[in-house]
């Protein structure tokens, strides 16, 4: 930690700060400038709130020099991580991407999910994705199936073999989503509903992270941590776009250079969703390539038997001859992607 | 709803939306320009999804005329939303703004909660606010001492008569939190937390919603709708700063223009925490200030007995003389206004 | 600066990057912690580039402890600057706030620019405002009449005794500008035009420096900093909006924290712009409030003898009805502020 | 246009709009809704502003249908700008990609310069960047060799073949530049100076017109829009990242789906640069790439002879080894994407 000290800052306000961090444990090297005084707190003491150091009087600010995530992050562990499904679906590291791949909500009409799902087989996919709870801003819009679609989903999955991924919105109902899901998501919204993150880090599942709408990089591994602290390490992060000054074209902006970055700083896989990361149909299969060579562990895109008559989200959803078509270039792409070397494959 | 087709939309494209449009029960009327072509939808039918109808093939954009929050609305109650407590405090419209002062969170030492709460009672401040459940970004710092608190709290209501406002983050301590609290608060965290917002819509106390760091005014309003829409109408806005991109000085960037566009468009009264919006002590009481002549019905300033060693939030903490030297000077701003007339009195 | 350094830096890394830093002047510190090594490289010397030193092998990241404002800052000066003009009237520190208004564009019809100014006058207002050139995101819209608007302004200002403060666009136009107005404008879009803030860093008036609508607080200042290594230390700063995710209700987020963040940061006074910094004439008075209560030294507002044919900007100027109605409500405002206490008058 | 009118505005104040708008040439279509009317005006009268509408009593907002941009737009120009140089290299379309490489600034040392040009012939490159004038945030740093770094530019291009992109910041220097350079460059500091934009409208070189740091696309097409209504209609756009709420990881948030998005609305070529866009070398390759299959026309990369010893940007430059190897498998990458059918090919 780096504590900069005002210019007027007097010589027991320096002390103050001094002695309170050494009795905290650090290590402090004070260093003198001609215009103010920098403290050099040393040492990896994750617990003190760097607010409460720049509550003291006379201190100008503080800086962290170590991020308080050890567990997500890449200095705690260094080798990937590498997430296997019991029918030997891989994601992570130098694996190939994943697909992932549904309606944004199950609803009624069972065949049209099935119908999906099937498509996405049949194009090499491996997971399944559809919302049992919706969240939606506004409380006239569509809520989901709840256990119902879960149910769906199971059906889904024995009639294809794909894997599922669903949302949970409330502790309450984790251990039902647990119960149905290969993969348990935690949607942009909640990520940082520290309660719910803390019940699924308790839970026997992955989890599907979405990085919030306004979340920073530090503030989404943060949340990672949450779950990874409370015992589960299955972690795998999502980029699907952050608010911006500009939302005349899409619905967010797609920060793909989160990609290799995360790739840097954590060992966590991380896929990527074109779908809600621009909103729009035509930006998908461009966004999903660029995440693909950026690095992306996966994807994740909305497809809907009938898009014009979804409950949510249509305008961003590919209908199944899109998907299919989109998907006939993607897995070209994924195939010559040489994720050893980082580079396209003679 | 205003859809704007593309410019090379055929007239069969025009005709599917139409006819989608006027099933719906809109009445459709049709403005051909020299390039485009743009139906207008009349009616207010607030269940249809506008990204449903952005789906269809040949639409470029469609654009909402009427919000969907009908209970939070100005046109759908004119008058402005006054919230009585039992003790005859009252927050909202003209009334006299109130002020709710404490810690960030509760902690062990009861004696410094209640020196907070007895300062306050003595500067003519009405609400104590407190955390029992700390939301923090990261997992290794002070979570909160929960029920405990919540304990805590009561007893200093009893020994002072200030009323209660603390934070619920999950529906599971619902029930808990309405029994202790005068006013359930929902944090900035978890605006968009739909299934927690339902279940404080179906509490018996008025509910502090926090604006998102991310979130529009109309996602804001939404949040309200969802809990007015589930049977509570009696909800606090709080407006405690955005993230924008420039975080050097502050923690936030306090919007005070919220507070007389919400007054503007909603009947709901709204405060200002300048504390969070501002995550510097130097910039608290200029900020209360401007939130005040601005209009706010109110403001939350946090206040501790030992910020230096506060669990959280210590750097945007006022001490308690801090507190009753800047309180002095709001109480005489206060004092002054004229809220009949908006503005000073002579 | 303070250098933090991959966990897997070597010592030969570490050894480059500080030798380099010793030959540039600084004294250096090395604080090993358990994970990484942090470099404190103590010195005044601003010319060093942060991003230089970030592109030696091994660096994770580049601190900068000390603001490379030097002339700005309140650190060099501890004074408030205040400017007075050859009339008496000062603008800066505990200076009484003044008031710039008038149109956004000055247009053929000079009789409406007169009205403008003379009500003015009327209200007690130091500053007429008005544009000759005026930078437009479409180059569809008007463009100013410029040397004939600048004529314009000599007559009204012969007229009614006020000040003219108008813009300048390019470095050609200086000398011209220079000539006719008191006030040098720069407007938010050519904040970082560096070639004109060093052409009116050396001429004679003083300079309005407004703020980029995504300018941070730093980068603004820094523009200050360039008008004043050239020579000219009359600077005034304001603060204008800057660009947030959210502008539905407005043109722009006011940032009024800037205000006392600049107060405490530099001595240079600093005014708002409620009119471009809302966009909405419904907002101007609530935000010209609050911004005078949170210590600006002045206000900008826009005037139009006749909003509704106005050639640019007219939802958000006022009509002079509307502007005396508000002007007697905001002179009450600020008779009734002790700037010495920093509070309200009894 | 359309006009949205307040719930409660009278029919005499719809008739003043609706009046003011059919002088100026616009049919109308009245849509009255049970809570409001809007007002449809149908016609391309890009000269009227919306905010001078909005300004009327009783309207609540105005939407645009139809962007001002014409010249600029994909409906008034279907077919790709294909813009050809007199060495034959094309941009634009489906042609090839191009690459423009170079350090930030050109410095005092001619052969550094040098080094980097031949690197780039030898990798295949067309284009050969540097800065004559650099914009920079501080006044203290190194400002540009001006005249000098022009004519070692035109060296290296007579001993390389390579065509010259250089920045000109100021309408006095613009003769200069357009002598010199084969693409003149407007920063993204300079997007919105309109002077200056008008200036190179009427230059006979193409233009390389950067995106703003808070430029909205609406935005950055209208400025495209400034130089081609005065008479240049050569012009290559660039995205170059944008400000967001997170600057922990990058300098800017590399926005790649405007590509895809221009693509869509303008017929103007596109390219991308993951330098200033990521301001982190090990950004540059996955960005560059994500950028290539995006769609982009070209990339922008800095290049140094020695970039811990750059005057500016020293840490987002490759070096000549670094960038070497880089570009093999970005070659690769080029060669293997049919533009035609926007695929890899076999």
């Amino acid at each position: 930690m780096i504590i900069v000290m005002e210019p007027k800052a007097t010589k027991e306000e320096i002390d103050v700060v001094k002695n309170n961090l050494e009795k905290k444990g650090f290590k402090i090297v004070l260093n003198h400038g001609d215009v103010m005084t920098v403290i050099a707190a040393i040492g990896d003491k994750r617990l003190v709130d760097p607010a409460s150091i720049a509550s003291f009087e006379g201190v100008r600010s503080v800086k962290l020099i170590q991020e308080p995530y050890k567990l997500a992050s890449r200095e705690g562990k260094e080798e990937d991580t590498v997430i296997e499904f019991p029918n030997g679906v891989k994601i992570g590291g130098l694996e190939r991407p994943v697909m992932m791949v549904g309606p944004c909500s199950v609803e009624k009409d069972f065949n049209g999910l099935l119908r999906v799902a099937v498509a996405a087989r049949e194009m090499g996919c491996q997971f399944l994705r559809g919302g049992a709870f919706k969240p939606r801003t506004s409380p006239y819009e569509f809520q989901g199936l709840e256990e119902k679609a879960l149910e769906y989903l199971a059906i889904a999955r024995e009639k294809t073999g794909l894997l599922v991924v669903t949302e949970v919105m409330d502790t309450a109902d984790v251990p039902m989503v647990e119960d149905y899901a290969d993969v348990v998501q935690i949607g942009a919204r909640n990520m940082q509903n520290f309660k719910l993150l803390k019940a699924v880090g308790k839970c026997g599942k992955p989890v599907l992270l979405k990085r919030g709408g306004a979340a920073s990089i530090r503030e989404f591994l943060l949340a990672a941590e949450h779950i990874m602290c409370n015992g589960n390490e299955k972690v795998i992060l999502c980029e699907r776009g952050i608010k911006s000054f500009d939302s005349t074209f899409t619905r967010n902006t797609l920060d793909l250079a989160a990609i290799p970055i995360i790739k840097k700083y954590s060992h966590l896989p991380i896929i990527a969703d074109p779908s809600h990361g621009t909103g729009r149909r035509y930006l998908i299969e461009p966004m999903a390539k660029a995440a693909l060579v950026a690095g992306a562990n996966g994807l994740m895109i909305e497809v809907h038997h009938d898009p014009e008559n979804a409950s949510s989200d249509g305008a961003q959803s590919l209908s199944i001859p899109q998907f299919k078509d989109m998907q006939k270039r993607i897995n070209k792409l994924i195939g010559r992607i040489d994720y050893d070397n980082q580079q396209l494959k003679d």
